[in-house]
């Protein structure tokens, strides 16, 4: 390659980093957007600190036990020794090419966004230091062996071995649907399973901002361009393809989500055309890179129409899947793996043909083949490590403390405060929670009144 | 052109689409803040749902009615079967250059935000399932013909022949202008004619959240860099002075709007603050390229200042222009792509000079025919449409869903909610309007006792 | 360097131009938030209203300032002439290379960030207009010189002499450790002593909205990959390294903070997990390309753990620094600038060494000369504008602005508004204040009543 050539590809590279970096802010709004007032920063702060504790542990040994040598070159893990600290990641590279510490960069956000989605699914009831712990053993445990698999492609001369789902099945995951979506979601079904359900999971509080979860929504799309585009680690055809086919499947699941939702309810909601655009984006994201665009409208309005029947299952089946991780990122995410099976287009940049171009059913047996190793590795670590810390330090809050709200009781903050300016001459502040308790003392007399 | 010199200005598209993604929210932001606490979701909806349908009818047939060889060499609209479903855009292209896929995605983000701009002009009013049908019809017989008159050039081979206003008529516009700003703002002008007032047009409410506002504006800066850095379509010199440009406008915008303001009211506002940023934006878009720094800002603080007067016409002519998208939008637009007549120098990338740079006045006259083309057409259809919509489904809300806010009623959600831990026992849930009902008894009835 | 080369650093630029300018609603959003809803839109108005008179100074004489030719070849300022108005910036450079219009573009809202970094510390009390005159003020006589001293290279072929921090002392500062956070820091410092302490100092209201104060955060990260990032000036492996440590020492710097404040508070607090993650970005800025990624975990983790503790100090000095401008763009700035002397590393896009790197005491020494010398040209200046100021138009808001809040008195608005539907037939308008004073009146009487 030369090097201008390379340059172009930093070019783009760098910016699709900047542009993962603020699915950070996204999804912790998104989250915090949805659950009450009393835990939105302890949603938000899952987000956060997910992302602190990640990128630590990416530098220290994550990247190397992703991305170094094949173990034993059995693709199962990195040598976790090999880019210890990423000093050696400071060198440009010998031959014009993509600088590895641009690849680290880019692919931390990714384990950093991966452990965050989790934390929608255990919303209201998980203590903030188990979720820092968990982050750093989930991250170790599950993580970085499954984005071995996935991520970590053979080098072109034979001296690097990668991972097993990439190079030995050959399956295709454009940006990440197995070692992402599908793996954060089933880690979020193991995980609330030995947590357990809200006190309020039959009638969960209502989302206390949805032009918070809306901005964040939106902030997600943006970001998403980043996550896929960035992915084909090139300014090429490629990439616009994928970023071409993102846009259209968002545009699809949003329409798909607020029609199945206008037929069943009556109504269009905010909440299902941000459900809608995410389901969309999930299922997408494996898939970016096989289909054509009007592939991509299918799989969109699928997870879209999917999703939105798949998140009420939680009720049904009585697990407790708070912000819908399970129903939106398993969910879509399996979709879309699987829908290359089926769509996949030897004219997109995968260059592979599924069975509706022609491909016959190897292509959907790979995609399923790895679809069922993720669920079943991530399930079993994950719900392992959650019986285990649950054992030792407890996951879950006091039940006073999930009554009240995580805020105060782990953060010593709330998220809101209105201040009055003045009351008989003193400065008082007032929180929102007074301001609710107060107003609904009102309505209630005033209720009461009307009656007499 | 070569391999890597293609790729650098890839990269810089692929960033640039990314940006203009940002707008979305951005834009969903800005409006939503402005409106009251009842109509926010349904603001911020119109904004996704347009994006959302736009995305759909974009790849099926837009970009090709569009960017499609004009038919019958006509210049007046592109071939909408030439690249129905966009499948043909997976491959790269034969020589070098910009991926036709990224350009299609780029540009389907164009016609997303121009819809949506309309929505600020109906606000409060519209029923949202005769929004989401006005878009895809707008689009389709207003929108696509626009913009294949102002951005399908002519191959440089006369191979694809583009649009009249573009080629034959040779009228600068750098960004959009034309197609996107002074077409959303007589669009919007001629759809509420056809709508009616708000109830509470001469004493509407004040923006529930200018934060929000003012966060929606900033992403709108920040989006609106890719919006015209990235019409160069190359990383080049042209797309360095657009960005300069761009941002000197928005500066002298904010102070022009702000010291207009302070003169006439004695205060220097948020939200005039945020229009100045925007109505400078507007003005610059098809001026960008055609100006140099100090023309910039010349554009920039007139567009301040002239829309800073130009709101308040409709308070005198009567029409309500809800969100001031006629005010700022029609106004700036016909501002800036006028102005170039007079500003335009022949050192900035467009290469031509304006009456004050001794370019006679040729340049003003194409100018004006362009503004005048764009507005007649956009007028007139849009008329025609919105008289039909209104005939067959009808287009207003009842009144009464008018006066409770369309958030409830459209969308079966408010914007936001607020639980009081506890009371009494039961866990209760208050929303903000409930709040503030309570807490406007209380004020009255406080005063009430004062009095006593 | 050959045009595809120059075109790739120039879409690397141009992106990076984008995050940058999003800064302005970030840095709007982080201090708006953090204050209370009597000052929220004042804060924000800070922002944006630095941003638009930069811009506008910046275009007319400001960067001909900092990057003219040096006076007298002396180092101390650049030549205000030379580039007045930037019309000689439309044209591409001669040879290959980045537009110069891009870096203007780049560099002028690095001068908007800096001005607009002091706007924390005077947080409600500062009049509006005084602001904006300070601004211009400012940025003339401090922020200008230190830039031309910090930002202005020599050219290579001798031709244009630039500052004498960059060439003549040869400090290391890759992206504005000195020019932009030491020097905003000190100024905030002399400013704040010149118009004294808030009523209320010693009791601050609580942040008004800490989702928005984290939401800004987020998008000041975001915002500062391009900023420092961006700084390499080229789509590089340079680029890379500084991106790679700008993440690490923020994901550091987080879990620093949050760390400390747990063993001191029992709380691990949003305000906390913002404040490392911003603390560890000032750090790293002028040591991100000087550094390994350990280096980098090392400077966040010092600065998330150090300015955790100095933030308290204003507390037992006695000086308002409201939102911890000094705590934390002075203390960190300082911290991550010496800290190069000692862990920099050769092998590291700098090139230089450190004292634990075998380097000797030099590069500590060039170090803490260029720190001492910013500190004290900009405090003392910073001190004699403030003076000066103060005695001819005043700087403070009246006691009662300040008692009620500045939004209301300085801009004629406030942040919310909350419209309650109907109450006895007629619509009505309440904003966030009555319903605070409201909600205290009832939360008052009801404590009265169980105490009766």
């Amino acid at each position: 390659m030369d090097q201008a050539l390379a340059a172009a590809n930093t070019a783009w590279i760098l910016a699709a980093t900047g542009l993962v970096a603020l699915m950070v802010p996204g999804l912790a709004l998104f989250y915090g957007g949805m659950v009450s007032v009393r835990n939105t920063l302890n949603m938000m702060m899952m987000t956060f600190g997910a992302f602190a504790v990640v990128g630590v542990l990416w530098v220290l040994f994550g990247y190397s036990t992703v991305f170094g040598n094949s173990l034993g070159d059995a693709g199962l893990l990195g040598d976790p020794l090999e880019y210890l600290g990423l000093g050696q990641l400071l060198e440009a590279p010998a031959e014009p090419g993509l600088p590895p510490a641009l690849f680290a960069a880019f692919q931390m956000l990714f384990a950093g966004i991966t452990v965050a989605l989790i934390s929608g699914a255990v919303a209201d009831r998980l203590k903030f230091g188990a979720w820092m712990v968990f982050t750093a053993i989930w991250l170790t445990l599950v993580y970085f062996p499954v984005a071995h698999w996935v991520f970590a492609f053979d080098s072109s001369d034979g001296s690097v071995i990668g991972g097993w789902i990439a190079n030995t099945l050959g399956a295709v995951d454009f940006a990440g649907g197995t070692a992402v979506h599908i793996n954060a979601g089933i880690a979020a079904l193991a995980l609330i399973l030995v947590l357990g359900k809200r006190h309020n999971f039959t009638n969960p509080p209502r989302p206390h901002s949805l032009p918070l979860t809306m901005l964040g929504a939106g902030i997600l799309l943006f970001g998403w361009l980043g996550f896929n585009g960035g992915s084909a680690l090139a300014a090429s055809n490629s990439a616009s393809v994928v970023v071409l086919n993102t846009l259209a499947a968002s545009c699809a699941g949003i329409c798909a989500w607020l029609l199945v939702e206008r037929i069943r309810t009556g109504h269009s909601t905010t909440l299902g055309a941000a459900s809608g655009l995410i389901a969309a984006l999930v299922a997408i994201t494996p898939a970016c890179g096989a289909v054509s665009p009007i592939g991509a409208l299918v799989i969109g309005a699928a997870a879209g129409a999917v999703c939105c029947v798949a998140i009420s299952l939680k009720f049904k089946l009585g697990y407790d899947d708070a912000l819908d991780v399970v129903g939106i990122h398993l969910v879509g995410g399996v979709l879309g793996t699987l829908l290359i099976g089926f769509l996949a287009t030897e004219a997109a940049p995968n260059g592979v043909a599924g069975l509706f171009y022609g491909g016959g059913l190897g292509l959907l047996g790979k995609q399923t083949v790895a679809v069922l190793a993720v669920l079943a590795y991530s399930f079993a670590v994950t719900w392992l490590i959650a019986k285990g810390m649950d054992k030792v330090t407890g996951l879950r809050v006091h039940e006073d403390v999930e009554r009240d709200g995580l805020d105060v009781a782990m953060h010593g903050e709330s998220a809101y405060s209105v201040e009055a300016p003045e009351l008989g001459g003193a400065v008082v502040t007032t929180d929102a929670d007074d301001v609710a308790v107060a107003a609904e003392a009102i309505t209630e007399k005033a209720a009461t009144e009307k009656v007499t």
